[in-house]
């Protein structure tokens, strides 16, 4: 595991994919989260929230709170009113990160996810639970590791509340 | 839920998306599952695999076994010939379903997971595991109902091989 | 006011869009309807629903329920066990008709008041209702005419609950 | 609500989207209003318009009058001489802003609104009113805030002129 | 000019763009007009419509009256209650025919009219007029012949309604 | 009519679409239109030339003479040396502004013009002409303003050469 | 060289690209010009045509005269009045065939061409010409094989008159 | 013709394209060239190249060998060391400039001759050559000027080896 | 390994990709080699050619010799007539099968090979032979299997010729 | 060989392709190369790597372990803690370089490889190795020089662990 431990470097390109779409305490979070030496899952824990949820923030995909916003001050020691201009009470997330279909393998794993086993998905959905969708909104996104002798694996899941359509 | 309890009817369009870019018998599946008045989940508990997985079967994104094929004639009462001659020990799945993005709500909140929260994911990823990537293809998928009195939920899971880039 | 009246002929092209892509019992129901002269909102008002959730039930947008396709039968005189084989329990929309950005005049007024008020629009529901969007699920769509000597008015409106992000 | 009462600090990244494309002064606009500790609403009123179309103006999407740059200096106490080189008599608007489809989920729900909805509002539309089209140019565009136990609702309406096709 | 004076032939292929995604009837137009030995301008005299117009109509882009409707009937000898069914009052046109960018050379020099001058042409129009458009609804597009010794000229001329933009 | 009158001020984001694309003296031609209260008719007047095409020559469609320069500069009081620098001999244009289909409403308009009724106009063209095309190359285009009483009317002209298909 | 010599066979697909897009009588043109075993040069030697032209007209491409069409008709041993009726007087080629850009190897090349040296070529014409363009329509073009001894040659030639843009 | 003659001046937007995506001392070519008042053609003969070839690699898109260095060097009075920086053993061609299809006119018309011709000439290649493609790597290509009374022509000529497919 | 040994059956849908696009004795090649129960290994060695080179005959991107088909007739019990109006001497590929990106995760793989290693690949194809490129005309691909205790590996080969860049 | 030998120079426009979307760093380590007049073949030696992963490493599509990083500085004498900065332990390739289908001739030939060779690969895959994928991540790529006297070839090899399907 990479990032934790004792304090390292990293220089963020700003004017690169997905920086440039982002405020400037974008990139500011993950240099100070390199030069603290935290994880994702250390911050997470210091400011009570999941690692996934905090990830998604620190990419302008989620909108802190002002507590958010003064614990990630403290923890990372970041100026509070920088991050509050940036990423506070008057700024709203332009949610949905990079083009489609994604070039990053990891990511158009994702993307190959929806494509291979979407319709399925759907199905199984409607089957379960009438017509209606899974949330992206009220929903919660888990990361987690599962170890095993023939290779660790990525455990991935999204919890959403199941909404129905409308009928009038 | 709906199409579970006695038969029921169903006419698949064969000539719309995404029945015209598969084989013939995937839409006798599902005219068969409705007829039989079955769900997914009886059908897998019958033939021994996932609701999910026998889904994407039918949907031509999985290739059945000699045996599934066996057991799935018997239990929807189709032809076992045509079942292999269609999707049997020579043809192989074409996977990637449909145009993305995709329009339909329900695929659509499944690409906007990716969308929105996909660079946290690949940032955990790289965090629990270094350079590398959770894999599509040993994968497992699984949906499942979660009552809850505020609304249910749908969770939705992704079980796949942490894969390490090579270095050579 | 065009398809009122005393009934009338109308003959779908089922190969040409939209209804290539749709069961074929929708435009069945399309013939129907002009066979009998009967508008939307007469429909609508025989089978207790808004005119514009069965207008979108008829281009294959909305589930309809046994007792609508019920209802249907009856006031369209089409036979029921086809818009149940076609459109009924085992059917479920796949949403999302025609290609993007649209081509037809209607459509793309509708496309372009994304383009020029959806940063609006989303930075006063931020404003008014916080981090969220508003559903369109749990959605209402009506259409009314506003009379008005300087020219008639078409008065479109989305009435969709308010989601608020999951933060976890 | 989060942006009315007392002042707080906004920072505006103008390299990104949409600001990359506008005039300076649209950033300078909303870190202004943030500044103030003023809602579209309360600036609305100030100017004596709606909500919505000083968001539109905020953004690019509406040419304010020389009375509307007057009373916008007065109230956020920018420099007019600024606001009339950018936004003013020799500027005039380039509608539609940012990429299509969206990827914003508050932005692709209005979208989704024309994917799911746009056939049969089409329809209606030719039902009530004949050949032609809904005005979004002589068009008014409204968001409402209706409470319900149940989840507050968003009413959003499109109020515009029909239009009807020549005949030449 | 080649199809006036003495019928001839024409044998139309429905399967092809863009007669694939028209009604039936379109197609039949255009046979019976070759057939007939007629011009559009002389079925636009016979039946008191521009030329332009009634070439719009026979390409399922306007909406024929009943009028029109029993005047081509008579005119090109084709039955009324076929062209009802698939042009008459419970047909509305969906207009926008064919990809973008036209790969025809006719069709693209048009569409690169638009790459060219589009932005000269949007100055004026916001120079004489003000902000709003040019009507592409009430508007009448017409072609003429100009004779030059240099060599003709086409002289093509869309004549629309200016329109306002809303302020609320 | 706006920008008539008085000198007044404006400031051009050449950052932005579609100067970004431009020689930097295309915004200061435009600044100093503005700065000198002139019209593109009175412009156009001044240095001989229409006033569509003096537009388009400022968005660097159109190739200016020496003469033209000489022109501009004397009636804008812009440095020869730079017009000629940066759109004078040694610079060719780059035709073709900005990203299709347009965003933009008025540009959209005439894009629509081609969507509904290209087809007719090219049926027109080859009934009036035989098998050819309008040129965009030798074509003059003008937009004048026709008063009327129930709304002024926008009429666009396109003036071009046919040109006959060569046969060898 | 392949297709010359004694008469053999040819089924072209007419549902697959391109000639699902095309009048039935060009697959018909293929078809006997197979069976009687000659090569386009030797088509148009015989109704005096240039190899080129012929294929471009055999795949829609250009407009034959009626003197073409009887020539062809009497050396494809093909019924005159079936090619009269697809591809006669009423006719009008929609020129531009296939999706761009290209898949296939040879037509790629061609397109790589412009992508590599299109510039380059502009530059030329208009440093040789001055403003305007080379004409695709007065155009010839010609392929020739030019022996050599380190493989032989293709020379392929496009023969079109410069056209100067307007000035008004 | 422009270019040739005296001395004067360009200034080349460096942050547009195509400049944007080549290296620096791709402007200062252009901008030396005008200021030595020499054509292409007097470069080309100069340094022994074809005027072409030479104007491709003005755009960066072939590759100079170091005696084209020394030899442009002295002849367009450039420091030497930055050509070779820029331009020399270590920087090899990213071929394929600008975006397509292309929306400039000159180079929509050779885009056009593969669109409209592209299909004829694979047909002629294949039928004098065989399975195999003309090369657009060995390829030579000129553009010459052929006086005509009826308008000058603009001959364009690829002569590129046939390259045979590989069978094993 | 799956379709060696006994002879099996397949039914091909040569209504969907990549069927529908290519002569119909392509679906025939592939019904014959399962009845037939043959890898393509084996139909490789039985006429004398590489498995991959043949492969890509069935999916019509090769074009077979008159030996190739005479041999293919008997081997696979295929009309020799029918594989000649189809596949041979008139008929040339149109290669390029299948829309890119690709959906299919065997084929994206491949993609994916290109968008991460393709800048390496272009780096060392400089080095190590200066500028040109790597051809895919003269060019054989194979694919191996390698085994493993750690997994089976795919060793896949192209081996092309070097091209060397014209200079003129 | 070009890039071989002593020492020369190379000046990277970061602002273009690819290296705008890459760690400053990258363009200094091929500026170092350049300096230091070596080949990616002798850096790798030097570091104990394949040349093709290098070449991948420096554009940032393959991450350097802390070995890497230090034997680099020292080989292209560039500072440790830049490199570690900017290509570190906190910091993830973003892999997938460039716009897809690629301009640039040596990179659109692998991608032509994939659009003709592509469903024969897969077909070989499958019947030697049965459902599931070459992986693109545990995969090694090398570049072979070929001397052959009818011209040199380039052998391009993806040697990749074959991954078989989940079922479940």
């Amino acid at each position: 595991m990479a990032a934790a431990g004792p304090s390292s470097t990293l220089r963020v390109n700003t004017a690169a994919e997905p920086f440039k779409d982002l405020p400037p305490m974008c990139a500011a979070l993950f240099e100070a989260k390199a030069r603290k030496g935290l994880t994702f899952e250390a911050i997470g824990k210091a400011i009570e929230r999941d690692e996934v949820w905090i990830a998604a923030a620190f990419y302008g995909q989620a909108k802190l709170t002002p507590k958010d916003i003064a614990s990630l001050s403290r923890v990372l020691e970041l100026e509070q009113s920088l991050l509050e201009a940036d990423l506070g009470a008057n700024w709203w997330p332009r949610r949905g990160l990079g083009p489609m279909p994604p070039n990053d393998p990891v990511l158009y794993r994702l993307f190959e996810g929806v494509l291979v086993y979407g319709h399925a998905i759907k199905a199984i959905i409607h089957e379960k639970f009438g017509d209606g969708i899974q949330s992206m909104i009220d929903c919660q996104v888990t990361v987690d590791k599962k170890e095993d002798p023939k290779g660790d694996r990525v455990v991935l899941t999204f919890d959403g509340k199941f909404l129905k359509y409308s009928q009038w």
